[in-house]
């Protein structure tokens, strides 16, 4: 195959994450999101709150890595954050659904897609890091326009999400304050169980 | 209202385009795609074929503009590529979106996306071009990859195609050319009217 032959199949092959959907309900409640529409989503909102990052980011890794973060996804489907038993083996799919997908990428950039995949999912540099407080702030916002219904849904707890988001202080120690702000309304209201 | 606050307001504003149905078929022709995805799908895939700009790009600025590209139909809905009726009244109702939507921001902020916004629309810079080229492409791509299913359903003309990739080629001689194969691949199986 030519290579831009190479490209658009891969392009092509991506399209699949459309179908893959979260557990995270869209702002007016009216269905769930798919991982497309969430890392659309996550991409803006760290050109957006960029500036909350703790230490400085090359803004355009950040966005590559949110871009492409769950298309392993399409081969490993989406574990809940909250399931632990899909969680517990999601490790091991996504590594091979890894090696299958940006495998289909000419030579220099499958390994910089999958550089910038298992930087995201290493969790060490600055970019990883905020790029991780995005993948977990953007579902929390929908999860609160929704009034909880999400949370209400799993019986999620305040344990739960601070678990979920025991690093987010290390991306960006003001947007975890605000989080830790819609935590205490929602329990407030009922959405989450203290 | 504090600016993280405003911020956040908007990144719950903008998850509207996820319910603003584009006339694409996904690739497996299971349903019509939305704006977020539409988005999604081309940032990543002008960062995947970025190579074959014509002149050199700031790719953060190309992918920033395909991000935001469409909010604007939040207000004013999305104007079928082949519907010239839509077409000649979207500016005027593209500009009043913008002033709303983009008005949530912090000042700043509200500047450069309206700019970034402003650049796309105006269709002059080197990124400008190659981020249409990404808008156009990526239909296509999806309508090829779908056996012509969005082609056949509206009896699009291989006229109607050229006529909306017009510009394609300033931006891209590569995929412009890369595009006329796919358009004379899918009139003779009938998909587009010669």
């Amino acid at each position: 195959m030519e290579r831009i032959e190479q490209q658009a199949a891969f392009a092509v092959e991506i399209d699949k994450v459309k179908n893959i959907f979260r557990q995270t309900w869209l702002a007016d409640g009216s269905r769930k999101e798919n991982d497309a529409e969430h890392a659309w989503h996550a991409a803006l909102m760290a050109v957006l709150l960029a500036e909350y990052s703790n230490e400085p980011i090359d803004i355009l890794k950040v966005v590559k890595m949110l871009l492409l973060h769950d298309l392993v996804e399409i081969d490993a489907g989406d574990s809940y954050a909250y399931d632990e038993a899909a969680q517990a083996t999601a490790h091991e799919r996504e590594q091979k659904a890894a090696d299958r997908i940006f495998g289909m990428l000419p030579k220099d950039q499958r390994q910089e897609f999958r550089g910038l995949w298992d930087e995201f999912e290493e969790y060490e540099t600055p970019e990883a890091k905020f790029a991780h407080v995005m993948d977990n702030f953007q579902p929390l916002l929908l999860n609160d326009a929704a009034d909880g219904k999400g949370w209400k849904e799993h019986q999620v707890k305040r344990a739960n999400i601070e678990k979920r988001n025991r690093k987010t202080s290390k991306g960006s120690k003001r947007i975890n304050e605000y989080i830790e702000q819609i935590i205490d309304r929602n329990i407030e209201k009922g959405n989450i169980e203290p």
